[in-house]
Order: C-alpha cells, then structure tokens, then sequence
C-alpha cells in the first residue's frame, strides 16, 4: 500500500476524480452488445464475412483455432441475433455459406475501429 | 434441410460465395483486441471511465450487477493490459480511482462506434 500510494503521487493518474458526480449507469444495450462481439471466435467470425459471402470451410480457415462444432454454434447465435445470414446452395454437394444480414453490416464501422485500435496498440 | 433450402432460394443470402477465393485469416491482434474488450463487464467497465477518472465504487454502481471482486480482477487485468491505470489518493481515507490510459483513450472510437450500432440495431 505504502509503495502504491508513493507511485499514485506523480503523473496525471493521481489528479482525483470530483466528488459528488452520480455515476451514469452503462447502458445495457452497449453492455450486452460488446459481450456479443466479443463472445469467444465471434469477432473474428464477424469480420471473416466483411469482404462477402463465404462457404462455412473458408470461415473455419479464416478463423484460426475453432472447431467445427464451436462455429457452427457460434453462426447459429449470430444468425439468431440477425447479425449473419445463412444460405443452403442446392448442389450436389450442397453448400452452406453466411453473410453479414443487414445489422452486421452496420457493424462493420465498430469492427474496423477494433480493427484499427488492435494495429496500433497491441502486440503480435 | 428441404425447408432450409427453399428458403434460401430467395433473397440476396442466396448468391453464392466465388469459388476459389483463398480465405484471408483473420488477424490475430484484432482477434484477441475484441475478446479482450469483449470480456464479461470489461466493455462496460471501459466505458464508465471515458468520462475521466473515477472512484472504484463509482465504477461498481456504473456497472450493474458486477461484485466487488470481479471488478478488481478486471480492473486489475485491464491495468496489465494498459488500458486503465489506477491510483490511488491519501487520505484518510484513502481511495482508488481509474482512468483510461493512453491506449483506453485511442480506444474510445471503437466503444462509441458499438454504442452507436447498439442503440441502431439491439433491444433492451
């Protein structure tokens, strides 16, 4: 405690926040939104289907580490929550491939400032 | 599998992917950054301290439904991350607050960007 309290005494971090401010409640809907985006393989599903429509074997292999089951699991909540579309494409072989639905799309900005943000600040 | 496959008959979703495409993977600083911002109250967490810094319990009443000590595991974890910094004010008492760090800060398009997209397109 005694060293934490040294380090707090320099730089701006140490300027103490005003007394007295009610604290806004996060908005819930940002709140279940950013754990749905950030859900783990779904961020990079998402993004996956920026550039078009993809078969389900071009998401897997764009999306490093996920088993077949954990994506299929993940394209079913994501198409329950609108954000991807599914398409059967009648063969032989019948092929499934997922887009962005209409809602995904309007995602894209935030995923792309993700995107940006993760370029510049973080490390391989 | 007969009804999935007239349904998708229709519509835009129906147009196949090209063959052929060699599948980008998806970039990995990207897919840790949104996992990451995507934890279990990390999102909200980030986005009561963009107004500047606050007191631990004005960040737990901004976050609802969070423990005191979940809060300071992801506090603790988003300050190892460099996105929050912590000090901590003599007092007595003494107090703790949070702030975003430089990379929280570059990190607000992003959270503002999902705000946006959440009050556009989710529901409470």
């Amino acid at each position: 405690m005694e060293a934490r309290s040294a380090e707090a005494g320099t730089g701006p971090a140490a300027t103490p926040p005003p007394d007295g401010v009610a604290p806004v409640a996060v908005c819930s809907r940002y709140h279940e939104a950013v754990e749905l985006v950030g859900r783990r393989w779904s961020g990079a599903i998402l993004f996956s289907l920026i550039g078009g429509p993809r078969y389900f074997s071009d998401v897997a292999a764009a999306v490093p580490g996920v088993s077949d089951r954990l994506l299929s699991q993940r394209l079913r909540e994501l198409e329950a929550e609108g954000l991807v579309e599914r398409a059967v494409h009648p063969g032989p072989p019948a092929r499934v491939s997922y887009r962005l639905g209409e809602s995904g799309e309007a995602l894209v900005p935030a995923l792309r400032a993700l995107y940006d943000w993760a370029q510049d600040w973080r490390e391989d």
